[in-house]
């Protein structure tokens, strides 16, 4: 019987697709409403996915005049959708450049208990500079800057150290709860932490109870040197932009070398590679979808925020002539995103593509366009060649785009066996195939 | 027609009484049970009251030997408790001296959003040694001290400014969300706030949407010259420890005082006194009901717990001895609290107590033993003697205490003209009677 495929939904608000919002079935609101996200969350569960996926930013991304894909605080609409659905998990992007451990320990132990264990965190650095500017300190400190990844990625390490302590620091035998002893803990179970790092100076412990999954799932999603060696360190699951399979394959190897140089078991994380499926009942049928969404976007606008993305002069791209390979950012710039410039470099070292094509191919995740048993066969492909544990799907509208392929795609993975037919494990921990560790303070010689 | 009180209710998980988690009727897990929160605000929105309050810490107090009475990230709770219920409020504590402002304004402006307008912010500065050390920067910043009360107001003062400016930072017309046209927003409606500040500099503008309110209700709950200050310039309501009518008077009039020179309304800003209600069918039942809970409770932790509250060696204490005036930590000590000291001053001024007689008159807030006629008596004294505008209520045990004063009191009141019927207003802004500002970066000229 073939592994099971790791299945999860990013929700960008409206849909991936910048268009959404506004196209016939899409929602103009889905920013800030509550039912929306539910929906989505609840069609996730009806089609017996891993997870809904939540990415972040901490600031108003292209000045709002698109629907922001960032929106309400991550903890809020995790806990907004959990109180609709019993069994998907839910993976919220914190970013640990801006925010302090300790809050970050507390939000996802809240989150864990609330949601009876189906929280993972992905823990994220922050690289734009807009960013930086909602966090400024007082002058004496000087402009906020943001410090260079080597430095974000150390501290972004040490926050994961000391969120994990912060969540062992009580034993699961430390809640009591026994009303006929009135013992409500054993303060003995119950340890500070007394954290002293070149970032942080945390005591503990904390003043939540240890999370239901004992350790929070950790999901790591760059593609830099630091991000790799932080995913090999830490991570339980990657989420990648790879666009072709041999790529993508020693990608998935190179993550577990690294891992088990630390020891650990290069099986347990799970490679995610980032996907666009567009379904249709033939290919032209999906095209014809997806050309839809793309012309109620004018190409001026779709190839400003390409020529953003990648950091570069709009006017130095003409959407019918082939992309300059030497304008793809270089490898180490502080700023840029390793993992997608470094899919496209991928992808543009195969062969010469025009924006358009690129535009068209999705430029940051795959695009996969076709019939439901082709889109079956793609994941396949990918699990057989040891290049993806499974995918992060990226809807172009939600819910609609879903709902379809919770009818017609999943059915087929289902015969194929490569999903589940019900939810069996009730952590999103159990369901990646972890086992929950004891707290590091428990006691090593006892056995029960 | 009398004014309505305003009437919030203090969740301190299990209950304010240290042993109501243990006690029959009593939630031993209360601090992680999501259903003990959606009951509590259900039983709430039963008795039509304004807000569910949540004081915070961002720390563990008393190292967990009982039940903490905050555990759960507040903006969780809230937002659990919202999806349970349709119209009651939610005020949250946020403490101002470890949290980012940006970080503060997103998560109120989102709980606003998917709660339809219904949350407030409690600012609260943090005076706990313990809470500043889970917030330590690098060894070279040095030992994380506390700053001192003016400096923690000065910072929270400014908080306020910056949260306030991003919550403004859409107009309310910046969102279009227009299929039609394709324009998700009108940019020139959105708008940086370039804040520069002593303790911050904050560029904005938010990546949420106007809230509801437009501007969330601003709750303080400090008595000391900063706390009263803070309260002057930007509190809707002040939650304040109060024993006596005469002195709350003076206080509500003090603050008033202290709103009219800064501009404005003096009758805007609600003043609600803390209480403890304890009911029965007479007063020798209510007061063997909070006995039963007493008796669950040793005397040594009681007089430790009230002795580490005041800062003051245990052994300094004896039950049955007259508690020693000179013991109460002088005004302007930098760590401890103003308004508990003070009322606790107050009261000793009148006649000496014993310790036993201080825990058993509620040590800090007001413990109000009765009928339900006698309970509406007091809330009627101290409403026409311009003693409080309403209370912050405060029971013993989650949520049958609660579900007592809902079908017993309130009735009363009701009867009386001094609560409301129905709800009518959406949201609790209008609920306290406060009207709906433009955004301060609104064209002033345009008549709508």
């Amino acid at each position: 019987m073939p592994k099971h495929l790791v299945l999860n939904v990013n929700l960008l608000t409206a849909g991936a697709h910048p268009a959404a919002w506004r196209s016939p079935g899409g929602n103009p609101r889905a920013l800030i409403d509550p039912a929306h996200f539910k929906a989505v969350a609840r069609e996730a569960e009806r089609g017996l996915l891993d997870a809904v996926f939540l990415s972040d930013a901490v600031m108003l991304k292209g000045g709002g005049a698109g629907m922001p894909v960032s929106s309400l605080d991550p903890a809020v609409a995790v806990t907004v959708m959990a109180g609709a659905t019993e069994h998907i998990g839910f993976i919220a992007s914190t970013s640990a450049t801006f925010q302090e451990p300790y809050h970050i320990a507390r939000t996802f132990a809240s989150l864990d208990h609330v949601s009876g264990g189906r929280v993972g965190w992905n823990v994220v650095t922050t690289r734009d500079r807009g960013a930086a500017a909602n966090f400024g300190g007082p002058p004496e400190s000087g402009e906020r800057v943001l410090p260079p990844r080597e430095q974000r990625y150390a501290r972004a390490a040490e926050s994961i150290e000391v969120v994990q302590a912060l969540w062992d620091s009580w034993e699961d035998e430390a809640l009591l709860a026994d009303p006929v002893s009135g013992r409500f803990s054993d303060p003995a179970r119950i340890h500070p932490i007394d954290h002293r790092g070149a970032h942080f100076q945390v005591a503990g412990p904390l003043q939540v109870p240890r999370p239901p999954q004992g350790r929070i799932p950790i999901v790591q999603a760059g593609g830099s040197e630091g991000g790799r060696e932080l995913a090999a360190r830490y991570a339980d699951a990657v989420f990648t932009a790879q666009h072709l399979i041999p790529q993508a394959a020693e990608f998935a190897a190179d993550i577990r070398r690294r891992a088990a140089r630390y020891g650990r078991d290069p099986r347990g994380i799970k490679i995610l590679p980032g996907v666009n499926p567009i379904i249709g009942s033939t290919v032209a049928e999906a095209r014809a979808r997806k050309a839809e969404l793309d012309a109620l976007v004018d190409d001026a606008s779709r190839v400003r925020g390409f020529a953003a993305f990648l950091g570069l002069d709009p006017g130095s791209l003409e959407l019918d002539r082939p992309f300059p390979p030497e304008l793809v950012p270089p490898l180490g710039d502080t700023y840029g995103s390793e993992g997608f410039t470094g899919a496209l470099r991928t992808l543009l070292a195969e062969r010469p593509l025009t924006v358009r094509e690129l535009l068209e191919r999705g430029t940051f995740h795959r695009d996969l366009v076709g019939t439901p048993e082709q889109l079956a066969d793609s994941f396949q492909e990918w699990s057989d060649a040891g290049a993806a544990d499974g995918f992060n799907l990226q809807f172009a509208r939600y819910p609609d785009h879903l709902t379809d392929f919770v009818d017609h795609v999943l059915p087929v993975l289902r015969r194929r066996g490569l999903v589940r037919s019900e939810y069996t494990d009730r952590t999103l921990r159990a369901r990646l195939g972890l086992p929950r560790p004891a707290s590091r303070y428990a006691p090593q010689e006892v056995s029960r």
